[in-house]
Parts: C-alpha cells; sequence; structure tokens
C-alpha cells in the first residue's frame, strides 16, 4: 500500500508497532548477506565473530542512548512483559513482600502473577479512579520489608505515564524500585538512580516482537528462587552475556539498528535520546492540544498523567466509531483502534512515528469532525 | 560474500542455521509492505486480521508438513529449548517421577534442569559410549509411575539420533514419551501415535531463534504446577492460540515461508516432507560414505545412532585443524568449526542446505587430504 501521496501510511498500533523505514530498508538490504560475510543475521551462529560483533555494538550503543550506569547489566531474554511478570519476581522477591503501584491493565497483571511466587501488596491503585490519574507517591502504603517496589512507567492500554520517577527513599521505602518501561522505553531519559531493574518488551519502542530487554542493578542479581528456571534466571542469563539461551539473534539485530538509528537523531542543538523526546513532547502537545479544543474528540486521561505514547481518546458519539476508523484507513492512518477493554481510539504515537503524522492524524480528525458540521 | 562461482556460501552452522534462499528473499522483499497492507510484518498488532491470517496459515502449513493429528495442539512459545527443560516439567510432571533417557549434551540438560521440579530419574545413558551410540530401549529402566519419559530425538552437539522412537507401550511404560525434536524437526516423519509432547528451538531447521514449537497432546494440557508462569502454562497458551502474549511475530512469519517452502519441495515423485526425508539421506549417505571411506577424517557415532542432520569428524592429525577450516572458509563452506566440547568439525546439513553443498563439502575434504599425500 502505497497512498498517491507517494507515502507509506501511517501506523499508530500499539506494539507490534510501526519502525523507522530506514532500519526496515537496512534489515532488506542486508538479509542475505551481512557486511559480506556470506551469511544473512537469522542465519548466523550466535557464537560467531559475527553476531558477537551485532550485540556487543548493539549493547554498548544502548547503553549510550539510555545513559545507562556501569553497574547496570543489559540483558537480552524472551517471554515478554508477561514473562517477566513471573520473572521478575522469581528473581528479586525472595518469597517475601512486594509493594505494587497499580496504575492499569499491565502492573494489575504483574501485581496478579506474582501471587504465584511472593507476597504481593497493594500499595497504590488508581482503579477507583478508572485507571485516569496516577496515584500520588506521597499516599503509597509501602511496606517496611519490600523486596522491591513494583510500577508500570506507561500504561499502553489506560494512557497513563509517569513523568517522573518515584524518590522511594523518601518515601520512607529501602526497597529498589522495579518499572516496566515496555511502552516507553527510549522515548525519554530514565533516571537510572531511583531504579534497581527495568524491563520491556521490545515490540513497542525498540523493535521486534520476541525480545525482552532486561536493565538490571548488580546488587539484585544471584537470589533467584531455587524454581527459577535457568534460562530466566538473570545471573544466569548476565554470567553468560545474554548467551545462556541461544538468542533471539535477529530481534536483536533489528533493536540494534533502531538504537543507532535513534543515536543519529537531531532536532536543533539536540541528539539522540533528546531530540526524541523533544519530538514526542511536540507529537503529544499537537495530539492532546487538538482533542481537547474539540468537544467532538475527548481524552479522559488527567493532564498531568497522560502518556505522550499513547492516546486513547474517544468520539462524543460513539455510533461514528466505525465510520471514524474506516475514514482512517482509506486516509492512510492505520491501527487506530482502542484497546477492547477501554473502547474508543488509540493513537501510539511511539518514537518511529514522525510528527508529520500525527499532523496527518489531526487534520483527518479535524475533516472528520467538520463533515458533520 | 559472493563467490567467484556467483554461489552463496554454504553454511554448516549447527545453529541458528542456514535457511533457504527463496524464503530469505521473500522476507526481504515483504519488508516495508506485506502484501499491500502498508506495513511489514514486525510492524503489525499480533491481534489484527493481517498477522491472524499469518498466523493460520502458518500453524496449518505445520500440520499438513508434519501429519500432526487434530488432538494435538500446535503451540508457538518462547525460551527455546533451554526454556522448555524447565517449562515441560513445570507443565507434565506433576511434581512425580520423569524417566530420563540421556543420550547427548541436551538431553543431559534437560535431565539436571528438571530438578527444580520434579523426580527425575535416568532410565538409560549412554554416557559410558562417549555419547556415540544410542541407549537401547531394551535395556531402559523405565519407572512405573513417570509423568513422562524425556528423549532428545536428535542430538545436535554428538550427532546421534533415534532412526525410529521407541513404543514405549511396549516396554512396559504408560508414560506419554516427551521429545526435543529441535535440531531435526522437519527433516523426517514424526510417528505421533508415539508421542505425547514435542518441542523444539526453530533455530535448526524451521526459522529464526526466538521461536518455540511445542506440539501437545490434548490430555497433557491442565496439569501444571501452581508455580508455572501463566506465559508458559501449555493451557494458557493453547487456550489463547499462542497470543497470551505477544508472540515472536516475525519469527513465526519466517517460518511460515519456510513450511510453505517445505510443503513445494518434491524429489522424484515425492513431495514436501517425504522429499526432505529423500534428500536427507542422500546428503548424510554422501557425506558418512566419504568419511568411512578415508583415513584421513573420521566419525566416532555406531552408524545405526548416526544423525542425519549434525555430522561431526575428526580429522586423523588435528594439528591441520585450524588450516582445514581456513580452507573450508576460503572454498564458500562456512561455520565448520565442532562444538568446543567435542572438538573437530561438525557440518550441520538441515533442510536449507543442498546435496550440492554436501558435494562442495566432500570435494574440499577430498582436496584437503591430496594436498598431504
Amino acid at each position: 500500500m502505497t497512498l498517491t501521496s507517494g507515502r507509506r501510511p501511517y501506523n499508530f498500533s500499539a506494539g507490534p508497532a510501526a519502525m523507522p523505514e530506514a532500519v526496515l530498508q537496512r534489515a532488506a538490504q542486508d538479509m542475505l548477506d551481512w557486511q559480506g560475510c556470506g551469511m544473512g543475521v537469522m542465519e548466523m551462529s550466535h557464537r560467531g565473530k559475527e553476531f558477537g560483533a551485532i550485540l556487543a555494538r548493539t549493547e554498548s550503543d544502548l547503553r549510550r542512548l539510555l545513559a545507562i550506569p556501569e553497574q547496570f547489566h543489559i540483558l537480552f531474554m524472551q517471554g515478554g512483559g508477561l514473562g517477566e511478570n513471573a520473572i521478575v519476581p522469581l528473581n528479586l522477591s525472595r518469597g517475601g513482600a512486594v509493594d505494587f503501584v497499580v496504575s492499569g491493565s499491565w502492573s494489575q497483571k504483574s501485581f496478579k502473577e506474582a501471587q504465584r511466587y511472593c507476597k504481593p501488596h497493594l500499595a497504590a491503585s488508581n482503579a477507583a479512579d478508572g485507571h485516569t490519574r496516577l496515584p500520588e507517591p506521597a499516599a503509597w502504603q509501602l511496606s517496611a520489608d519490600a523486596s522491591y517496589v513494583h510500577l508500570c512507567s506507561n500504561e499502553t492500554i489506560h494512557g497513563v505515564e509517569f513523568q517522573q520517577l518515584p524518590d522511594l527513599a523518601a518515601l520512607g521505602s529501602r526497597a529498589p524500585l522495579v518499572i516496566d518501561f515496555s511502552s516507553h522505553v527510549a522515548s525519554r531519559p530514565v533516571d537510572w538512580s531511583r531504579v534497581g531493574l527495568a524491563f520491556g518488551g521490545a515490540q513497542k519502542n525498540l523493535g521486534p516482537a520476541g525480545l525482552t530487554l532486561v536493565v538490571v542493578r548488580d546488587d539484585l542479581l544471584g537470589h533467584a528462587l531455587e524454581i527459577c528456571p535457568s534460562a530466566f534466571n538473570y545471573k544466569t542469563v548476565a554470567d553468560n552475556a545474554s548467551m545462556y539461551n541461544t538468542p533471539p539473534t535477529w530481534s536483536i539485530y533489528v533493536a540494534g539498528l533502531t538504537f543507532a538509528w535513534l543515536l543519529e537523531q537531531t532536532e536543533g542543538d539536540l541528539h539522540g535520546l533528546a531530540a526524541m523526546e523533544a519530538r514526542n513532547i511536540a507529537k503529544a502537545k499537537l495530539l492532546y492540544g487538538f482533542i481537547d479544543g474539540s468537544s467532538f474528540y475527548s481524552n479522559k486521561v488527567a493532564p498531568a498523567c497522560r502518556s505522550r505514547m499513547n492516546v486513547p481518546f474517544f468520539l462524543a458519539d460513539e455510533s461514528r466509531n466505525e465510520a471514524f476508523l474506516a475514514g482512517a484507513r482509506d486516509a492512510g492512518l492505520l491501527q487506530l483502534k482502542g484497546h477492547k477493554s477501554v473502547g474508543g481510539m488509540r493513537a501510539s504515537i511511539y518514537n518511529a512515528m514522525p510528527l508529520a503524522g500525527v499532523q496527518a492524524l489531526v487534520d483527518y480528525m479535524r475533516e472528520f469532525e467538520r463533515s458533520f458540521a
């Protein structure tokens, strides 16, 4: 599908999601022969020097991009965010108390799954608000003896995002913070001084589905429960440089192409992640600004808690939803249907979505509204 | 790397391994736009109709290719063979006795990992023979109450393969048979009447790393231990048609291209898997025949137990190993170095390796030998 304008459609999928065109082109070009070695990336032994070079470059680019301090290990794993809902408590809980901040579907799932392995404690929840505003950290009921505190720093489905990570020490907790940053990783800086472990599925902002990124501080390794599968034991994975198991080599390679692309981005004087953040702020401002200025569309999330990445919105007259989606498809604006648990629409505007894509969406939304004036 | 002959090098990697050139070309062509939908496969929501079609086709092609009976579920998972070493006992052991037949490194690892979850019992082992011949089924010490019997039907590292799966009932066991068929899946038919569950990492004979195939009989679902992670609970995965978690969409797509390619293969009057098996027999015969006819090279595996897929071999004078490998690379014969635990050389000649590739290897081996005559 190429539009008459000659551009690719804009893809607003929540994940797996749009990828930078330059990354896709490069991946296609290298398919049969990576850098003259006579093999495509999917065909390489993970223990050979070619893939070793890809992995090393991918890891060092990610470390640079996200400014990950030395005392953190970067692990490339499998199983996605739902897998990590078990893998994190298997590795970190020691079977004891764990505090959960529930801010939407994803943290709710994490809370529930953890019951298999530890004593999860609901420290805070925004369920009563319909997951439209984040619970205030000052009011969190943190345990004295938690092994860690879990939160989802961007809720993909409900579109709420922590604009700042909590300072747990200031809140009276000595526990490390675990964040599920699947759907906003690499869209903004991470304050690693406040984080013990961050995990994320790659398929939203980093690369293809099937790769899970785990960034974990040194001192949190080595405390896994005996029942933790070796392939999902962070210490085992770290000791083997993500090679205990055959890693998802293609997904790592494509994520690496994405990291290199991100590092090259500029926005005025800004480079890399700072440039992406500025672009993401501008995209979110454009879309939320338009929605807030309209009575035809609405977003229910408290402005201070709105996600820059996932923008759920509703038509005042929901009987027009199908017409809205059909017209959007015709205009080359894909995958805008909201998650079934929330309804309405959702525009996911990850790093690979240019400002022009959000502008095209806003133009279409304005036009659609006008057609009913 | 393209040789002066114009052909791609032949890649003998044990996995991730060579893939059919037609599959790679198709994957490259579709990279930015799959069938005119305006998205590449990596960019599609796994819940959209486009990926739904890919998944359904992949599953039905695999069912046809391997003649998988209806009462078996096909699950697309993550974590690889080493992940399954934990996931199988988590799902099937019920914490009780499990019989293991150890025939090489992979089954040994399975046996060891299972200790976290059940009472593994060593029913047979070929360790005393250096993993060069399979233990005779008639001599296996099977338990009366095992939840299942585990074996690795092709040992990638040691190059031993079950030419026939055991009939456990005839051996006095009522337990279902679990096979790790990672490194020979789709190279020969499977006698499903003798199998309860088969698993395999995709990266040898099916597609890219990061996809794990599980084929499991109906009655074996629903018995997982409480500590089994939801994302790795076969019943949960089956109930959600491999969509509980975001599946490794790209890997599934490429595996699907491979299945379609396999179904199209012919060899004389033979089609699909039968054609592949005939080709694999011819390839193995050519290579083992040459090795057995030479005093310069040797293979230590008992002829009846030799793998059609993985052929470890040794030079009589091992001081020539490096020269052999360097010359092979110059001749466009890649990744022939043996596994570190065995040494020597190893040629993995999976489905994607044509007979011409094995012929080129034999020609080179003959030439190399002659140069020392």
